[in-house]
């Protein structure tokens, strides 16, 4: 396993990449690695199933999945491995992501899916990074240092906004 | 076959059979052959994997999935067979349906799933039948049977309502 | 009838014509004839009555309706005819299909509408042919061709992404 | 003709009649002749169509119809006759009413439905009495009466809570 | 009186104009009088309730009020005055007019408000026609020759679909 | 004027007081002086602006307004007064308060209700005591008393469950 | 504190800044003092407390607070500070700004947010300056000419719409 | 730490227990030590930073958060720490949760809350063992164990329904 952890991030078409490829780039910034493939839950099943197993056998600490309107693809693959999903609703489907939001957050009791908000691949990075930090403390300092630049960003605006 | 075709009703969970039931019922006074089961896509997927099996095996006509929340029951089965699906979203998960209703409805292109509305498990029955009835024509007579009794039980009824 | 049988697809006005032509390419390219025609459930109310009548006398095998707004055109067709009735809530009204979507699922006991994803007139052709192969076995070929190429184009769009 | 005039209220079905017989209450108080009776637009097309063409020969001056979920009673009528055409969307479908609401309210142009609130019989009854007191002018009186006697009952009202 | 009647379009602001012009098209084009003016509930009470004075005077037929957001147009006027009030909810607040919608149609009971679909001011004249024609019977032949005229252009339509 | 100030609560039917009347208690309990009474925007709308003439005279503070369903009497006050006005959206017409809620909060510009949460008397008197407290600084002693009270009962309460 | 009092108007984020600041033109306009900076109550909470202890050390008369999706904002700084917070719920989470309509207006009892409409910054300003006037009864001057000078417009408009 | 780590349970109010204790209940059956209290976003804002300060200073592994209508708990924790924050939106507000779900899961960027359904304290704690399980490694059995019994109980159920 990378010294930072393996994070497989799953996406149900093409189509979802643009939106999704920023939680790839937050999680190599912190050292981690990410293998970023697309799989749909309806039309190729068995494909999702395959990336199950490698998790189940240990080649990832978590999933993340990015998938719109019935978006099942973060349900599927939480119902085939023990290990921490979060999925990513996306607003691809005409009714602003509502449809993708409950398909992805109403799970049935015994098999959570973590959900982030509408669109959100850098939460779904910055969550996994909070996960991975149980098992991978140094990505702590990560976080802290995002916080803090976060934080200056703020400060720099409010100085900016404040002189109008 | 039995000789007015044969249905596979799943649901996903035991709460869901007192909706449920009444979509075998119907089927069975049409002479339908019916398998009503329970198999959670997110629960057991391979229990659902192995329904479809016997699916694509020709054992039976159509199938139609109840579930509520997170619905994706009927999405999964739609994945995995190439039978007609027909969803039926319950009102079990709180936001009234709702959730269940996109979760089933809202399928990616190419894998679609035969919805009908919140809790119908009777129109459910009668899609299968108007389906199955270009298989086995004699079917059709049940339904004509059916739209004349309604139509005369809402003529009674207006005669009623019409003397108050 | 025709080899693969014979569908009739129903738009409620001129303008649903670009979404819905969809669904008749992909029934002709699996063999099956089409007549797309206009008729409004509430502007030309005779004329839906009258493509019901053709239905009940045999000349087509299932019928798609595409409506927006309070879409009623599904539900009427499903009144006149005991064939299966496929409904696509178009997201015309300003609503984002919401209301088209209600207005086609929500249907009284006895009288089911198939119903489809917004604007997802491509699941209606491919509902139809699933329920169409009951009849013409030989449709399933299409189905699993167009399954096996679906996979593939996901596999391959993977192997781009994975790349990048 | 009455000389009040005479409306036809329409429900579809007998489970809508605890709700909708509120408004032949307040139209028989007015003066108004009403016939209350059932026709689903669904599961007895026909029977709808019948009363619309009393409507055309001129036996009725206006249509109430109530009807939950996709509530297609009110703009089926609206389609076949010309009369005004009042719609009860009725919260009897599982969505709060919402369903029947913009089922009744969404219509496409040139055929319009006029809505009041969700089971708010009272208020069709009421619109009616605005809409024929055009051609019988007389109704204004009872119109009157009422609007003060609505007044004066928040008044007694409004002394009982102010003195708690 | 003008000899097919006189309708007040009221709208909450200048903006509202570009949606609502066409019911006063409409309603002219069948020979009714119109005053269309601009009268917002919020900004100028008093404005509003001038207009109805005149309308209790007599000098209109009937109303339609346009309004956007918090739409309370039609609903002041209807409680101001007993003529039939038609309100047509606007798309202009950001929520797709689904606050207009529900804050012209939830009136209490007692005050109705004729509403109709979301920016549909074409609705809002049909149904004035509609209305009217109970006092000025001459309109009946407008709205069978619309009636009819529609017919035909879908007719048109069709046949122009048919043939691609 | 009353040394803690004088408030006036409105509502818009006497169902509503059940609701209302902790606004009441919470605002007397604070030596505020406060004036309950009922007032309806639509069925009484003349006696809705004799207390706006009262507001304008210079008799209360601020106003509180609690209606349901199509929700303007906060509106229509606040368009009378510049006083200001506190509108409480109430959960009383099958919607769950959404649709006062709405009604409530999406005012043009120019003529604001400053909207509490649906049902929320209790957050409508803490807000007038807020805004009271700007002319009345010893409120604030009320107010600091209060939140301290409350956080006192959190930790009782917090004791309490962590013992289980 | 300056002669028309002073107010503090925080927005979560940059971008949030284009909407808001009409807010600001409309206070400094009436002569009130404004501070607006930049503080999120998610990425720098201690800069919230920081501004909330400059409102209990009396520097400002009330606050206003613009953020979108799980807008927080305003609470936070309800829950700091007793002075008058008034919410801005923006429309820049992809649901219309319904999320940040709910987080904002449904806060707990005892702590309340003055919530307005979406986007409204404008009804904001003029909500602060309604409060404000309590303290310093001057701004109602303000507020009279800016509704005479709304009512003026109206006119204007209405005169050249009703001759098109 | 404790030997299978140790979670934070934080409701926004005692009424909020009865549905958040099963998460406790579920997480002392794998062994893991747990601290359920009660603390108010708005209500004891400085009681919730005194437990993040705890959280920071390693005295937990993970917290999560119930709490209804605009549900600040989850998303202020996750301001204050950097551990994972599970927010389980909760249905006491009027709006069946659907304002809690929003208020929890629409986080800004860089401040992610892993949401699960609504009222879903089950999947809170589910969630929560497949997080640790990354740090305690044994907790995996606890997982597969119950997933098997899971499993079990539907092939039981299913076996009595088949029988029916």
């Amino acid at each position: 396993m990378a010294k930072n952890g393996k994070v497989l991030i799953l996406i149900g078409s093409k189509s979802d990449w643009e939106v999704m490829k920023e939680a790839k780039t937050i999680l190599e910034e912190a050292g981690v690695e990410v293998l970023l493939s697309i799989a749909s839950a309806h039309r190729t099943p068995k494909r999702v199933q395959s990336f199950c197993e490698r998790c189940e056998e240990g080649e990832f600490d978590l999933v993340i999945c990015g998938a719109g309107m019935a978006a099942h693809l973060a349900g599927v693959v939480a119902s085939h491995t023990l290990l921490p999903v979060i999925g990513v609703p996306l607003g691809t489907g005409g009714l602003l992501g509502l449809d993708a939001l409950l398909s992805t957050v109403q799970m049935p009791p015994g098999v959570p899916v973590a959900t982030v908000g509408i669109n959100s691949a850098k939460n779904a990075a910055f969550l996994a990074l909070r996960i991975l930090s149980l098992k991978y403390p140094q990505l702590r300092d990560f976080l802290i240092a995002h916080r803090e630049k976060t934080a200056r960003e703020v400060e720099t605006s409010a100085e900016e906004i404040e002189g109008k």
